[in-house]
């Protein structure tokens, strides 16, 4: 016969900045969003799944350019007859697809709609180390409700939030700012109509990074960075500069200091006065629900996301310290933000429709509780019952099955049998905590042998030649004591 | 000023063929998924999640044809400089993101590798109704143990995993049957080397619709089908077409019985018995555990998948009757099914990797459930909180957070307050169970009053005037009762 042409093997390997989450990394996850969820729908919030796939028109932004929409999105064109289908893409976040769900489904829908959204999101991004082009998403945010009292309800849900997945008081806090007070500080300004705003926001953006001194020289007469460059300035003058720094500095010892700070800052404008009335409201609304501000507080620099959103502006960071990569001693950060953002809904339907929100970085949220040992990532694997006899598998059957009754994580060994020691192998790359071994002598006797892994690891490591050949991690108990001997084991170990 | 030109508004629709969950819907299935992980975790099985996206080259089956590969999956290619990107793909099973998986990290992974996945898998079909272009699979596979004790172990896993999730012992059957008989089958035939194994095949995938004797025609003379078209048949005598109907009908009144009748359709083909072994001792380790015939059964007229598997297949299927869509009663059929498969990891290896594993149809599960009334998709809304007096919002976030506390799902209402029907309007609309009104009398008498609005509705739907005067579904109880007055109502209404 002749020989067949193969084509090549497939390489086995996920897409460039894709990859696959094992054992307790998923269950990690599906355990903290649960919680999370919980939290969310004590507070009324109403689950929503919508489609990972969307229209590109309904994502906006991201417009078919002139093959191919490629702003970041994974986009594709649907097949028709004539080539000319609709093209579709996959979510890059979760507040888009809640716009178009919004929309869609306003006449059934109650207003205000209060809904909470969890799931992969995708970028088509370069990927990078730790970056990756899937990831999870979780959000919470009410439409419809134009009250202040909505993004207060978003901060003492996001502290209860923090607190249920195992943050304690004090390692965490949310800060609240508002777009509006900015707006006012940018009329106090006097620019005038012309004026490059956007480029002011931009060097805000920066005051993270800078700080005071750096956004004081970038807004006038440019700075040297770094490395050495110098990096023109938006051309302000001292004074015009002024208000911007008050603006970012004016966070008081308590929030009437604050208030007042800011009261300066935008003097005469009318919407940096309603933004600071605002910003007291939330801090009374939050106060009468008994959140202080070790847990709340109004903080005029956080300036994540003040460019994007249109009234208040929440920030939730995490405040213990770590080591970076470096072993710099570091905040952890910020695991979660959000804000006030009026505008999604019209593009759909015309008619602005307020609406404010949270989104939380679930990854973020697991490393920091992996970071201060809070979980651990090694779950325990189950109990093996080990094949002795290759004809008795129905005896192993058995006995797996009596410890799954008593709700023992526990499996029989199901690879080849023959070599004893692969078996205890397994165990061991399983992570089992018990191994329990009936053979001819044990099952003639009645009796099963059942081993302490996690003692007998302890032991393998640290012992004598004749401590260990004593093997006190393995015990001979009456079949008919296995359940019991098993659990007290398990119970010993934790 | 001169007029803007305005985009057209983009509509706000789901993709053709694709939806949104809302939130029962939503938490039930969530619900469903976290029972049956527990279940799989209790057999010693590992959560896996894969990314979403795999390359083309990866999934398999579907290779990129001329310019797009379009046969069932939604493909894309990855934009590089010279446009010679990797074709991507979302997932359409789980079953090969897990080859691939495997097949990449199998020197970390412990051997046999027992995993489970739940999440979205995307097919590019034309939608139909109830049928989605993206669904959820949930799935149990174990990846490199030939032994026939991990496919026993699946089908009791199976059978706990639907008792779990709430289908009652006898309302479900796990059927089991095995490709090697068939194969025995075929050999016992005498069909010859170049004979149509497929038509065979693709003959009695029809026995579920045309029954014994249709079979039986449709493998030799051919068959005037319902509609009154004739289809011909495969061309076979009556002889070699009775090993097939003696298989296809060899379910007898126990294993024995059926096994027996198998032995007899087989003849002297080896393959054929080894299938045989394979059944009866799948029958045996089932029966060690505990399950009888009632749960799990050897039933050759099992017949879906017969053709993709190559061991023991297995099916379940939910036993009571229910009416269909034309008012006729029926079984409600299929939710689950799977079987072994041996050749998937080959395709990245070279090495033959044995596995085998099952998938859980989740949404037909969870429209069974609601079928009998076992689930109720109308989940109960918040408690709402009613606004009566704008200024005093801080007291209604206080209520609120104190109901919160208590571990009541509550809310304020947080559209416009000026119309107090509107807010009744709201609650009804959230399915609340109650409201609470704290009006500025009621504040200056430290009292709030309470309504039960289940029983109120159920007045309204039936009461007098006068009995509705009444108004027995209110109450007035001192602020400092609050909680126990609203949990003695939501109690109640359990």
């Amino acid at each position: 016969m002749a020989k067949e042409k193969k084509a090549p093997r497939p390489k086995a390997e996920t897409p460039k900045g894709f990859r696959d989450y094992f054992g307790a990394e998923v269950t990690e996850r599906t355990q903290m969003l649960h919680q999370i969820a919980g939290v969310y729908h004590r507070y009324g919030f109403d689950a929503l799944e919508s489609s990972a796939v969307e229209t590109v028109e309904a994502l906006g932004k991201f417009l078919p350019d002139v093959d191919r929409p490629n702003e970041g999105v994974f986009a594709w064109q649907e097949a028709d007859e004539d080539g000319n289908g609709d093209w579709l893409a996959l979510r890059y976040d979760l507040t888009a697809p809640l716009a178009r769900v919004y929309a869609q489904h306003r006449n059934d829908l109650p207003t205000p709609y209060r809904r909470y959204a969890m799931g992969p999101v995708w970028r088509n991004e370069k990927p990078g180390p730790g970056r990756f082009r899937q990831f999870y998403q979780c959000d919470a945010d009410t439409v419809g409700a134009a009250s202040v009292a909505a993004d207060a309800e978003i901060c003492s849900m996001l502290s209860d939030t923090l607190e249920t997945v195992g943050i304690p008081r004090g390692d965490y806090i949310v800060r609240v700012n508002n777009r509006k007070v900015l707006n006012g500080v940018l009329e106090a300004m006097g620019l005038g109509e012309n004026a490059d705003h956007d480029a002011v926001l931009r060097t805000i953006d920066k005051f993270d990074k800078v700080g005071e001194q750096g956004v004081r020289e970038l807004l006038t007469k440019g700075r040297l960075d770094a490395s050495g460059a110098f990096i023109d300035g938006v051309g302000l003058s001292d004074d015009q500069a002024e208000p911007v720094i008050a603006f970012l500095t004016s966070k008081a010892a308590d929030a009437a200091g604050t208030l007042a700070n800011l009261r300066a800052a935008v003097g005469g404008s009318k919407i940096g006065q309603t933004g600071i009335e605002e910003l007291e409201t939330i801090a009374e609304l939050v106060q009468a629900q008994g959140y202080g501000a070790d847990r709340i507080d109004i903080d005029p620099s956080v300036v994540r996301g003040l460019g994007y959103y249109t009234g208040p502006v929440f920030e939730a960071e995490l405040t213990f310290e770590i080591f970076d990569e470096k072993g710099r001693k570091r905040q952890f950060g910020s695991v979660s933000g959000g804000g006030r953002y009026d505008d999604l809904v019209k593009r759909f339907t015309g008619q602005e429709v307020p609406a404010t929100g949270v989104s939380i970085g679930v990854d973020r949220l697991l490393a920091a509780l992996r970071e201060k040992g809070r979980i651990q990532s090694q779950a325990t694997g189950p109990v093996v019952v080990t094949v002795m006899d290759r004809d008795r598998m129905a005896d192993y059957q058995a006995i797996v099955a009596e410890l799954r009754n008593a709700g023992i994580r526990a499996e029989v060994y199901l690879g080849n049998p023959k070599n004893f020691g692969n078996q205890l192998k397994y165990a061991d790359k399983r992570n089992s905590p018990v191994a329990v071994i009936e053979g001819g002598d044990e099952k003639a006797r009645g009796v099963v042998q059942i081993k302490d892994l996690i003692l007998g690891a302890k032991i393998a490591a640290n012992a004598t030649l004749e401590e260990w050949k004593e093997r006190p991690s393995q015990y001979e108990v009456p079949r008919s004591e296995l359940i019991a001997k098993v659990r007290e084991i398990l119970e010993g170990q934790d």
